[in-house]
């Protein structure tokens, strides 16, 4: 960490400043220039606030972090990939999956055909989701307890594994029989559920949200690494931005450059991304070329009639035919499927 | 709301999308272009989703939203400007309220001489964290459940009621003696946090999220209001964008697009849009001269040892001379401040 | 395009907007609702701008667009691909080409080493900057009409087809012996320049602007079109958000998107989108799989003393051994490099 | 500037940088820590790029800059205010201005019209676009250089000296007669037309980009600087972000921040920024109260007929009432505007 001080800064203020970090351990390296006087410092800065040292601004100009503010998920301290089982389904270091589903599980009929339909296309996870976060009060909210019997019914008679969006802590206690649990985009930053995360032995799919920068997307898995679950795969799912012929922006360099920021799984989702139908086998060959460790695909098998999302989710058909191409994409860039 | 159908659709899928619209009581009114045919929909359509109508591809080309998707929180069904009270403050409607105090609260000592100058000053409400939402699980997280009681004790102290954040559902009976409960930015869409506000009859601080459109803010605002609690006051305290100089960009213009969308009382907090002290008078001024109907001002005795956000707090002196000048500013453009 | 009419609209005004509409040709559809009322027009939209019909604010609430106000670029108009020649070199319609060189001609040593070493790897166009826009005065801005010079004698030394950037019509001279112009990111929305090109009877490599829309880009084509030349290619080159970790985002979705709304080419340049070397290919790869039509790479002899943009212009050897994957990535998305 | 090297970096490449470094007559201040290992660069840093120095990845991790990028724009180098003459008109320093008139010159009568108009409510200076920049190539472009002629035209009738965008430095010729050139925000970064703008002696007003930040709208004046031409008056205009209620997001803070950066005037054009006729007024009052220069307001005497953007353009009764408000307001906070 550099903080630039002030050319006409209090020298008393400073002294104090000097002193204080001193006394919590970091080695300060002084250097002096016509307009401008900086203080290195060394040491385990993720302690420190920008802000705080801010804040001192008859003394402090700027600060600029060097170091990352983020311990156990970052490459340079943990430099092999980490790998994620989900009820023994490999994620991450050459071991690509699929997971697909529909938006919301909607009925038993529906959750059961679709997810034999997609494990017959060779999916190895089953989405689907019974808690659903929509902006308006007015939109089917999700079958919320109910939906998770129905998927858990649905992982009984197909034996894929589930990934299925809390909301709240209140609602953990529900979860304990879904394999992975995903944190929507909306949530990311919600510190309470992140905490409650890091406090189970469970793999925690995280989503990037609509406007956080990667760094953040690493800190909100910190959080939950920090809490003693190192079981966390980042996704990637559109940004927002000033475009508006697509739902969202899909930031594919998101892939390599967290995986160059972490050692952890990123996964991509095409179809919240675009949110169109006809968008999602593009968005995933990119996924697959750019280095993902893995796609999470809706599926419904009735979309024109679907609760949520009927918009981008595709027809079984359709992802049994993508399901041949991502094979043979993930197979020609070096992954395995198994 | 108008649907715009393909050229080449899908005639027995449209035959039935119509029959189905007719059936939820739409009326439908055609017409039809060299390249275009529209269905223009009569009726409420907000309990329609756009996205639903898109799922249906072979019919539908795109449909664009007439009428809002909001009805408690939206002007046209309620024109007169709604005003809250809190614990007898009222604020909108030409009652001008600053609320003020620490980003959060850390000692006894701190908490109650900041009270004391704020109100000394003229504020009529007292903010302060406990539970505090932090990029980093490193960070000071708030005192919590002390926090809130030290708050308390502050608001006996000196008579000011209280605002203060609430970031779970869980915690909302510790709550209880709260004037005005805060929706942090990060949670303006944790709509678990939104329903149980809607059951509760105290006064909402909803603050806009880093990336939400007014329209998303005003369907947070319609999630409480539509679970029966009326008393909602948005707030505007910055959007993220590509501009780097400052922490955020304040979006002084949703002021008056605000209260062109809806009745409810709108404030401003120029510390968080900012997020350094010295731009919050010019910001402050700007609020009042645009329209705004309050301030959330952040004070602290001692910002340069905060342990949250003193690079944009004032000092009590500071404060003091900005109050002066709020006073004035807010007589000339015709409100009033108690 | 449909007119969203106000409740309580003037009646004599509405009725002069409706004959003045009629005599412009169009023929206008009607529907009523309770709380609105839609005016459907049918006829060349285009010709219309949705802020003179927002002028007419005691009658028009609001006006949205049916139809795309573009015309020659249109797919719905020419649904057929369209493939551009550059000196004999296909692009587009699975024909695939590497456009690669540094981003500035430096010396004529420079030039013609980059040009001998990427048209050994199967580079099959050159690019090389004379004039550059840079941010800041101070920086390095191209050799001009010497760096044009030297390009040109690297054309004639490899038999490569140049590329190079455009700033102002007054320029336009200088470019004669050029075999593609480029319009760079800055002026894509420099419609004097976008007027003068369309004059010309030469390709052109249309760069998207930071905070452009992809609709935008469409039209800035259609200024050309519109003038008369029909040869332009579209570069998606990364567009600017709130995220820091990278130069800019790449928006890999523009591809799609934009071969869906138009029959042009459409390019990626992923130096510019990463701004760092190490992103190059995998964006290289992602890009070809979302069904590019061709790349732009910047490729330096000596990234480290480069006048410019070293930090993302790969060495020869790298280029090199990109070019292979790449061949192999075209081969495996069922294009060809010829 | 702070260059922080890589742990792993290749010695001899280092040692080789600082070389050059030192001779380029930069002074080096180094410090070490434990994962990290810093050199302080003590000179003027304005004539580096960082990109060059990122080039060097073998050796440099990151570059952090401490000063700022200009010199002439720079209020740490010229502390005073600037004040800019325009034809007698003094802009700055506690001199506020209005800028009025139709965002075209459409006619002899119209502009005469609105010339008397305005100057009887109190403009003190005349706006009217002769060419204008529309996204589409079928919108009107403006009257041109026979425009230019009725603006003079209007200018002699009047007294009011005249200010309107300049496209391309071909055109330099026509604007002889212009007491103030304008810079559209599509030209902010055209930088053959603010090198020529550099060697003219003619106040520029120069309007920000739709994404550009305040550092680049700095550097951008500095280009006209640089080349001779102190006069130069920045614009706010609005940004381009995710919110889709208003054509553009005002950035009222950017005054304040380009105040602190700048010893520039700086105005705000409210028209612009939200793009709708009745946001003019509060964004007026809002930039008054922040500490604005002056505005530049749209009038047009039928604003339902305009050629372009009649929807943001006032009628001249309703700019007369708005002119008493915003003289009231430069009064109340201490400027004149005689």
């Amino acid at each position: 960490m550099v903080i630039v001080l002030k050319a006409d800064r209090n020298l008393e203020k400073t002294a104090a400043l000097k002193k204080r970090l001193r006394e919590r351990g970091f080695e300060l390296h002084e250097s002096k220039g016509e307009t401008s006087r900086l203080i290195g410092l060394v040491g385990d800065t993720s302690v420190l606030d920008i802000d705080d040292l801010l804040a001192i601004d008859d003394v402090v100009e700027d600060v600029k972090r060097i170091q990352e503010p983020y311990k156990k998920a970052n490459r340079k301290i943990n430099p092999e990939n980490t790998v994620i089982e989900v009820a023994g389904t490999k994620i991450g270091d050459g071991n690509f999956q699929v997971i697909a589903g529909p938006c919301s599980v909607e009925t038993e009929e529906q959750i059961t055909e679709v997810a034999n339909d997609v494990k017959a296309s060779g999916a190895h996870l089953l989405r689907g989701g019974a808690f659903k976060p929509r902006t308006s009060p007015y939109s089917f909210q999700g079958l919320e307890s109910d939906g998770l019997k129905l998927l858990l019914a649905a992982k009984k008679n197909t034996g894929l594994p589930i990934v299925t969006e809390i909301m709240t802590p209140e609602h953990l206690d529900l979860f304990e029989d879904v394999d992975m649990v995903q944190v929507g985009a909306r949530n990311m930053q919600n510190f309470q559920l992140l905490k409650a995360l890091g406090k189970i032995d469970k793999p925690v799919l995280l989503k990037r949200g609509l406007a956080n920068t990667l760094e953040e997307l690493v800190m909100s898995a910190e959080y939950i690494m920090a809490g003693g679950n190192d079981k966390v795969i980042l996704c990637e799912r559109g940004i927002r931005t000033f475009e508006t012929s697509m739902r969202n922006t899909l930031d594919i360099s998101a892939v390599p450059m967290l995986k160059k920021m972490t050692h952890l799984p990123v996964i991509i989702d095409p179809s919240h991304a675009a949110g169109i139908r006809w968008m999602v086998e593009p968005l995933a060959m990119a996924a697959i070329a750019v280095g993902a460790d893995g796609l999470m695909i809706e599926v419904h098998n009735d979309p024109e009639n679907a609760l949520c999302d009927g918009a981008q989710s595709l027809r079984p058909e359709q992802f049994d035919k993508l399901m041949k191409k991502i094979e043979g994409a993930v197979e020609f860039f070096g992954k395995t499927m198994n």
